[in-house]
């Protein structure tokens, strides 16, 4: 993997010129080339015990052979580990990239300080005791990022697990992973960018079960300075780091998180997230833990959906897919070939393959022939089974899976391809037959993704994985994993987001916002309303019903009532002039009566909407994210089954286009029951339009809420709508 | 496990006779004590060479310590691998329990006969090339399977993996999975019973990663007799099976596998099912394999969700839960306890329980304080985060477990205890102080299950599983278990099938059915249906609208019209007898004009039904299982959203309350959105009565289905009644 990865210590490092040099100064990036390739690293309350956390980092970096410079700072030691000890930062002779501070909370702002004074580019700081116990210690930990602000000095932390970078012998940390005896983590192609610092060394060990080493590792705790995002915009810079596994609780800033996941996707770099803090008990665990704000889970939904990260529901789906990414390259599109030693498997991956979207085309007639006359009992179309008959002779399996790749120089059949092989690879004569041939069509179909599920060493995985086969045991998560492979392959270019036109940046008007100056405001921001009337008597109602056409609905018109059928405030489907006048006048009696408190200005006359399909369109602003764009089907669709999908403002026509298409609904939209599709252009322009006037407001608007807005064949129209002020 | 499961060899199959003796002697289970338990053993084709397919099954039973009696039959050897050989089955001078038959399709059928005229017990047919290859090979099978009929002796497979049990040293299997270096299988509490042979040896292998071993292994192939459902029968009574695993494509005897997941429900056994031929795909891969009929997957779903059967969706899952359920006694609840050395895993722990339904409560204030005095810096409530300060003293973690369990002799808090606990088991020093503590709780709370999370060796997972503790790497996947666990502690018990009355056994009515005549019959079987009397005029159309009140609803009455509002032949809201007479005679003109061939028989006269939840009802025949009773919210929900849950016939009102009660939109049932709740007695007592009527009817009718059904607050009301009769 490092040799793939082309990190190889030194020279990439320098060849860059010094840590902090270069490459957006300014951004949330700057200096931190310091933190994750340091060239000279000081540790403040260097221990000379190696189990302690202070004298961890200095054990591991010599024990993993850091490449540049280290100096322990312990004033009551000569010596510390073997290096010369220094009094203090001060004495060191030499400017210092990085100073890891390993110091009790009371003593971590001189610490601070001092680093300041010495002109360290990143400090590290592992103190905890800060924003997670309360007001006190967030007093604290602001003083310190305000510091750092003023200086320019990066911070990492406090209350964090620190930094590794095996190809250079980076391993600030003082992770208790590094002092058992399986895990020491290897150089490779996955860098991990967590807020937990335990969950994320317990990936790295996950990764290296799989074969596969890390780029880099960093865990940013409190995050005073530098946050997950500004991490993985440095990781998506990185030339070592050829995916992104990262863990999130929460962030404090959203369109950076988001600007970071573009510039991933805009490398064709892929970003696995975990994100936890989806419950109630979930986001309080971490509220608590790190202190950071875990924000409702639509808008990071929203976040990953526009840049196509792929959400890990575990730790190890995070992992397989994060090494199968590194495997080779990513599947162009979803046809799916599958090889099994057992029919069963073969029926297992094909149920999932169906499950997930995967395609599984027959091959052709010829090539079935083909594999009938090596083995008259196989099952020869896709899934191929080989069956156990291929147990004393296993070229007859490795032949069968040449054919279904067809001639070398022919087109690609597949996409992805899984072998399920069972006990191959513990049967050394069966592994030494299959492999050579396996390897020989990894080579011949680069553009094929393979995955192998089998049984497998550690070792054999890491061999596998280095020839590009990704191994993965269980048959159901290989095809979880090859799904993920096929997302990251065949996902559009990232729409970039349109600018928001200065022109909408007008106020709103003063005063409480009634329904008909909701939809006039809307309607002027570019979304179609169903055309509509006020009438201030039975007469007035009537006249404008004759010259909207029949039939009609009437709404009483109210600044105070905001659920109007529930004091006998609607009327639907009258069908002449008389009918409406009558209806008018027994309406308002009828709502005089419920509501005798309420304001009556009359009633709203519109024309009743036939057909369609009724949808909500719907904005509110996200304390982390800004405004966030709802889509759902009506009422009953969203509050019980949940079936909406969110995006971030702005919003671009094509993301709109496929935030409509993930609704488990959306044959409804496509013309279920006989009914004929609606128009999704006429919704996207809709949602887009929305997203404009919900940023062009954004301190003035808590939501907006079109309900319903009917999607029809030609077209669409809101029906009602409701804006709420800030507050 | 060995110990813990009772199975030790000779002893208990002794003391329960000769096998086939005794236990339902006419049941599916009849004689399977000589293929579960075998005291002799011959082998048919017994080769010298080992890794030959009729070498492996004396090899393995050499190495694994058979402890009865091994006959290789051999024509051309006077020995076969150290025993000596027999020419033929007769020259075996004393009775055979199974014999094994390892020869090639076509000298199959003689062998089998020897096996029969030997009084051979039980026959494992290895030999593939028969069901699985078509009409030929379907039809010697099927002749091989009327002979064991009338002879009495059972036969498994042909084309299967054989059977296990290594307790008794039993590996009558040609699977690869033993030549390995990594597998062998060990003795313990899971029975394994599957269709596809190396599915199965794969799972026994993932047994072993996770400490645990097998009582059985069985693998039934083509299914000529002995089939899985007798396998999990006989498997339900065996002592030394405490879980059974299960991998099924499909069966022909859906009643059979019905009565044996009730035979494991009753003794408390929980069964993990890997279903696989769900989609069409794998459904077709299913019958290339083993030319097992897959059938729908509705019938399968409805018998494991009346059985509590665990569904697991993947194999690794299925391992998990069933290793799990052999760790202790199972939660009598769904309080969740969780202590962590990572905040970032008690957040995702606590999402995965909010999403699978288990309540974290919070511990006492006074043992929260208890915490804080341990670790100022944890948090305290539930989940506990003990942070990485307890690295240094892990005695901390360990009284932190104890503060959060109370007192020894108090009431337990928690019925399902999580711990992620990282690299603990990797740091030598930190295990043998955890250990112990683990150990004590583990045996001072019997009656709560306890998970750990941490990176452990194979080794230490078993030494923990003979400890009563279930160690699961990834904590999402450690969660799955436990909800699992909980699953199979707090499932009400089996409500009994209720018995079919005879009276309802009349047959139905000639000729086609149309609507009134389908309304009829069901409302005789107890479905209630809306008001309603046939009109043959204006006239008689509104006499009748008067006489059941207004507003009514018009249909047109016809045998040949099954879509009436397409043709224009459904009338809604009539609100006095002047609108029904004019309704009546357009609605008969536009239908006639729409369908001028349609036979017109008048219109069906209804009330209105105001307000309620529009459900449907229905039964259709399942080739499997016979009718499956299906319920689902109206229309769109069962067509797109595909909210529907199953149950088999006869159904009990508890079993139809709680099919109610599964479908995902049960909250609009519940009172959503300000309605008031229906009744779900009602909606139970119509699905019970459709459930004897399709079973009193099985032979004629092919589906029923009221749609609408109209829930309402004080009952329910069909609307719409279809019966298909059979062809």
């Amino acid at each position: 993997m490092g040799g793939m990865s082309g990190a190889s210590g030194d020279g990439s490092a320098l060849a860059r010129g010094r840590p902090g040099e270069g490459r957006r100064p300014d951004g949330a990036t700057r200096g931190l080339d310091a933190l994750f390739r340091p060239r000279s690293i000081a540790i403040i309350g260097a221990s000379t015990d190696p189990r302690k956390l202070g004298g961890r980092p200095l054990a591991n970096m010599l024990r993993g052979g850091f490449t540049g410079r280290l100096y322990p700072v312990n004033p009551g030691a000569r010596e510390v580990q073997g290096l010369p000890a220094f009094a203090s930062l001060e004495a060191i002779p030499e400017p210092v990239d990085q100073a890891v501070i390993a110091v009790p909370a009371a003593a971590a702002p001189d610490a601070l300080e001092a680093c300041i004074r010495k002109g360290v580019r990143v400090a590290v700081m592992f103190s905890s005791g800060f924003g997670e116990l309360g007001a006190e210690g967030r007093a604290v930990q602001q003083r310190m990022a305000a510091r750092c602000r003023e200086s320019g000095m990066r911070l990492l932390g406090p209350n964090c697990l620190g930094v590794m970078n095996p190809a250079d012998g980076v391993f600030c940390t003082f992770s208790g992973s590094l002092t058992g005896n399986r895990a020491w983590p290897r150089a490779g192609g996955i860098g991990i960018a967590t807020q937990s610092g335990a969950v994320g060394t317990y990936c790295y060990t996950l990764l290296a079960d799989r074969g596969a080493g890390i780029s880099h590792y960093v865990a940013t705790g409190n995050e005073a300075d530098v946050d997950v995002a500004a991490c993985i915009a440095w990781l998506a810079e990185d030339e070592a780091t050829r995916v992104i596994l990262t863990y999130l609780e929460g962030c404090r800033d959203g369109p950076r998180l988001r600007e970071a996941l573009a510039a991933c996707a805009a490398r064709g770099k892929p970003v696995v997230a975990m994100k936890v803090g989806v419950s109630e008990a979930g986001a309080a665990a971490t509220i608590s833990h790190t202190g950071t704000l875990a924000g409702s889970d639509a808008g990071y939904q929203a976040a990953f959906d526009e840049a196509g990260v792929w959400r890990a529901r575990s730790l190890e789906e995070a992992a397989d897919v994060a090494v199968a990414c590194t495997a080779g390259a990513l599947p162009r599109g979803r046809r799916l070939g599958v090889i099994t030693v057992s029919g069963g498997a073969g029926a297992l991956l094909a149920d999932e393959a169906a499950a997930r979207g995967l395609e599984m085309p027959e091959i052709p007639e010829e090539a079935q022939k083909a594999i009938l006359a090596l083995v008259p009992f196989a099952s020869p179309r896709n899934p191929v089974d080989a069956t156990a008959q291929t147990g004393n002779d296993r070229t007859l399996l490795t032949r069968m899976m040449a054919i279904m790749m067809g001639e070398p120089d022919g087109p690609a059949r597949f996409d992805v391809f899984i072998a399920f092989l069972a006990f191959v690879a513990e049967n050394a004569d069966a592994f030494a037959t299959v492999l050579p041939a396996l390897e020989a069509l990894r080579r011949q179909r680069p553009e094929t993704a393979f995955i192998l599920s089998m049984r497998g060493s550690p070792e054999q995985r890491r061999m596998l994985l280095e020839k590009g086969l990704f191994l993965c045991e269980d048959p159901t998560e290989a095809l979880r994993t090859a799904a993920a492979l096929v997302h990251f392959g065949t996902r559009p270019p990232m729409a970039p987001a349109p600018a928001v036109p200065a022109t909408a940046r007008a106020p709103l008007p003063d005063g409480p916002l009634d329904e008909a100056a909701a939809r006039r405001l809307l309607a002027a921001a570019g979304v179609p309303f169903v055309a509509e009337r006020v009438a201030r008597s039975a007469a007035e109602a009537a006249e404008a019903a004759t010259a909207l056409g029949f039939p009609v609905a009437l709404k009483v018109l109210s600044p105070d009532l905001a659920h109007k059928s529930d004091v006998g405030g609607v009327r639907l489907g009258l069908r002449d002039a008389r009918e409406v006048a009558a209806a008018y006048d027994a309406m308002l009696r009828e709502v005089r009566a419920a509501a005798p408190r309420a304001r009556i200005e009359g009633a709203l006359v519109s024309p009743m909407v036939q057909g369609g399909v009724e949808t909500v369109l719907g904005v509110h602003r996200d304390p982390v994210f800004g405004p966030v764009v709802m889509f759902g089907l009506g009422g009953v669709f969203v509050e019980v089954f949940r079936d909406v999908a969110f995006r971030l403002a702005p919003l671009s026509r094509e993301e709109a286009l496929a935030q409509i298409d993930s609704i488990r609904g959306r044959a409804l939209l496509e013309g279920a029951r006989g009914r004929p599709p609606v128009d999704k252009g006429a919704i996207a322009d809709a949602l887009v339009a929305l997203s404009r006037f919900a940023l062009a407001h954004a301190e003035e608007v808590a939501s907006v809420e079109v309900n319903p807005f009917i999607a029809l064949p030609g077209g669409g129209l809101g029906v009602d709508a409701v804006i709420l002020r800030d507050g």
